[in-house]
């Protein structure tokens, strides 16, 4: 038997307590300047070089049989009072699961279908956390340690930003009284 | 718009120390007694009772967007000089990946292909090791304390245990001057 497209096994180190991936094959760095308008509070020009979170990824072919995976790391930190995040996305395809899993620092996952319904799912070390398709995700770090997770996904899945950014998310988690809090998001949909 | 099945997110505890899942969904053990055959050394019915691994999943729909997860718990052991393993299997779907996240212990994650090709990845503590379509995988405790890792897979999958059980696989594991070593299985293909 012949297979045409046969891949060659392989496995990368993951530094537990760093998120690093060993070999880094694929890192994306956002900035607060490349997450303009996406807070509740003014943006602080001063601010926008201060980064927000790291993904490294492992890129694999994108089929629908293949998995990516990554380790994103969020600094903590807040803009107001509203806790560093990813900038969330849905998948581009929509059907899509993905799983995340704790491995340090705390903070929660934030999920929203475009109806409006949202889940929200605490995270620390050993939550495996399943976002079924339809479920826009976004990571928030509510601890005052760098959160760590790892997520695996179909390699055809795909990122739609788009729809978030425009949008937003129909909650936001702010900090109340020294603790998270997730509130409404009082420009949802002002789009 | 509305989306006829969709899944409500979900959450899971993973305990790294022992594996198991908070709750558990579903549990499969696997005794000496049940893996008759898979070892070279004559079957030994006083230790057919013996825990060999327990596989712990979390289960969804089985469709192409979904993903299952699971932890393995392989114990320390050996049947004559070959390490404990599990039995291995390919995907019924044969096209679909797999990826391993070590999180306890020390392992090899053994692979193959149907025409006899295989690969070898040593696995401890952060090791994500990835198995693409069209290779069969067992993995194999080459430590004294439990291996313990993750994985995740397409829900549609799928396990061909039978092609294994028939054929053997073309490498076993066995320890060496106390040292885990890779060699061939004199019993491979001979059905």
């Amino acid at each position: 038997m012949t297979v045409p497209d046969l891949m060659t096994p392989f496995s990368t180190a993951l530094d537990f307590a760093s998120g690093r991936l060993d070999p880094e094959r694929k890192t994306t760095e956002r900035t607060l300047g490349d997450m303009r308008g996406m807070y509740l509070a003014d943006d602080d020009p001063a601010r926008a070089g201060e980064v927000v979170y790291r993904v490294y990824e492992i890129p694999v072919p994108a089929t629908n049989s293949n998995l990516a995976s990554s380790t994103t790391v969020i600094e903590p930190g807040k803009v107001g009072d509203e806790y560093f995040m990813t900038k969330g996305h849905y998948h581009a395809r929509r059907d899509r699961a993905e799983i995340y899993f704790g491995l340090s620092g705390t903070g929660m996952l934030v999920m929203a279908t475009e109806d409006g319904e949202t889940h929200v799912e605490e995270m620390s070390p050993g939550t495996v956390a399943y976002v079924p398709g339809w479920w826009g995700h976004r990571t928030v770090n509510t601890g005052s340690e760098p959160f760590i997770f790892f997520a695996a996904y179909p390699a055809d899945a795909g990122y739609d930003y788009g729809t978030i950014e425009r949008e937003g998310f129909p909650v936001i988690v702010v900090e109340r009284d020294g603790k998270p809090q997730v509130v409404e998001n009082p420009r949802y949909g002002s789009g």
